[in-house]
């Protein structure tokens, strides 16, 4: 039987509800494919960081170097800096294991209701292909000046080969979707160097893949057509920055953030990719057991899909996607239900095994 | 009879088109409430670069300087690069002129239908408070290495007194309203340095303004909340890049960019403000006559509140939303229309004239 080695860092808030919750189904659509998960858990966190200083040991990377997948739960609390929780864990991660490629799907589930007029199950679907390695990210900066002469500085990079392997994951992902598209997000008006570096790779890259149509807009006035014609959009590029607003406005026109998943890949290979849902640790309704584990579970489907393990991937977002609809199987309080975060994470399960 | 002296950038595309119609508007209001408009013509745009190289002539901003307010039309056009014509035209005015405020309402208006569901007029009703002459957009940075080894850096500077002037002027603006609530949009999570000061600046500011509340979201979420509860926002402050996406993304949820309007402060009044719409020059539907002029005429609405007549504007905005509520009256075609900018523009005017 293949057996995957699965790194587990629940993180905090909710990742520590959420994460569990998902593995079981995780484990259940093993059963059924027959594979096992071999779950070595991390609990590295920000409850960590106040006991030691450290979001994580210093040998922490290391540790985490030789599974086949980390699944992530959620990292930040109130008490500790976003900046200092987040460079602490999750960015490292991403950083070391290269995992250059942050993709999102944005698709409208059926039983959850867009915000968005008229628009049926389906009628949204597309991706965001996020640059995750470099770009407006980065720690590169300071400040100078005391009192009211302080000034800020704070640096983006961009390498040709950073953003020519970005745009070439999305045009190569386009071809294999078979939906020969893509929208690049750029900024070329206003961000004087970086965005007309961008533009250029960009059409340089497309030069090469001359069966894929193209296009691109400002980050404003796209970030505007997700909400007036999201059915336009195949597969849309971004920086980091920008990746990182698309793909949480993308599930915002999908209903909810909590159900959004996202995979960092490596997609050589040569280190592990990384699954984690789009949400946050979610610190108000932490501790309470209602947080809705549909991120974590997809972003789960898409760690299995990554395993090769393609047909459990589509059983548990067929489970899903049942359970979603059924009347009788409640849904959690965000999506207007009153279920529990086990108590739906094991009507999924349940219905998995009878799939 | 009071006089305003106006510098008229009409600028490219559909900028040539929406500017007079709406310039007519605005004298109508001058007969109605005893002033007068004194329109000074600069046609500065793509044009100009092709045949001079330049986007504006070199005594350009000391030629705007000593008008009582700018209303440009739009600028931008295929054949220049966008960084080239922004940053010859636009931007120099922005700062030159020290207008560090960028003001965008965010209004459904009557006879606009949101893409949003279940909105009716009046239900979305808040206002981006954009830093407009420091940041993200910044000329400061390069590129380096040749080849795949090629590397780009591009700065983004923040000052104290930059963020705390914007700061101060979106709370002093919320007392003005009476909505005392401002939202900040950060990204502090991401953005190790410019994001963190941003923050901490933001917390100094607000406990200054103790009968104002406050709440900030990361531009990723906020975003999404823009499109899922666009109801609780009363005034939001944003960066330079971050104010940007956020006023395409408001007009976005309020059913077209075509109608918005915004106003480039300098609240010292030392120099001219500038009003523009939102939008670009529109070279797809350019020459045509058929461009919406709701934006450039909100822009001017905005103008003569600026110059101390309320009334004037008062009625402009009365007239606009009288015709887009006449079924008799036809609109522009991308409100579904058949009307053109001119028939559209003097059906306000013909209005204003009846009010
Ligand atoms: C044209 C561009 C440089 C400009 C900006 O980004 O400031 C525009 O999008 C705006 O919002 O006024
Ligand atoms: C938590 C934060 C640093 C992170 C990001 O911006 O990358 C998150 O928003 C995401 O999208 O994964």
């Amino acid at each position: 039987m293949k057996r995957h080695v699965i790194a587990c860092i629940p993180g905090d808030g909710i990742g520590k509800e959420v994460l569990p919750a998902a593995m079981a189904v995780l484990k259940a659509a093993g059963e059924k494919c027959s594979f096992s998960i071999d779950v070595r858990q991390f609990d590295w966190s920000c409850e960590t960081y106040a006991q030691t200083g450290k979001m994580m040991p210093d040998d922490g990377l290391d540790r985490l170097r030789d599974h086949d997948a980390i699944f992530l739960g959620a990292v930040g609390f109130p008490g500790v800096p976003d900046h200092i929780s987040l460079w602490g864990l999750l960015l490292p991660i991403r950083r070391e294991f290269d995992q250059y490629v942050n993709l999102r799907p944005v698709r409208l589930l059926p039983g959850i209701s867009s915000p968005l007029r008229d628009k049926a199950p389906g009628s949204i679907d597309f991706w965001v292909v996020r640059e995750n390695s470099e770009g407006e990210y980065s720690q590169i900066g300071g400040r100078t000046g005391l009192g009211d002469d302080e000034i800020v500085v704070q640096q983006a990079i961009f390498t040709r080969r950073g953003t020519d392997r970005i745009l070439h994951y999305a045009f190569d992902f386009a071809r294999r979707l078979d939906r020969k598209h893509v929208t690049s997000a750029t900024k070329s008006n206003g961000l004087f160097h970086s965005m007309p570096f961008w533009d250029e790779r960009f059409a340089a890259v497309a030069a090469e893949n001359p069966d894929i149509t193209t296009d691109q807009y400002h980050i404003d006035i796209l970030a505007a057509q997700f909400v007036m014609s999201p059915e336009r959009f195949d597969v849309v590029v971004g920086s980091n920055l920008f990746g990182d607003i698309l793909s949480d406005l993308g599930p915002g026109i999908t209903g909810t953030i909590a159900v959004a998943p996202s995979a960092n890949l490596n997609p050589e290979r040569r280190y592990p990719s990384m699954f984690e849902p789009v949400h946050g640790s979610a610190p108000d309704i932490a501790g309470q057991g209602i947080a809705n584990p549909i991120g974590q579970i997809w972003s789960g489907a898409m760690m299995l899909e990554h395993l090769g393990e393609e047909e459990a991937a589509a059983l548990v977002m067929q489970a899903v996607e049942a359970v979603l609809v059924d009347p009788e199987l409640a849904k959690t309080p965000d999506l207007g239900g009153k279920s529990t975060t086990a108590v739906f994470a094991d009507a999924v399960r349940t219905k998995l095994l009878e799939l």
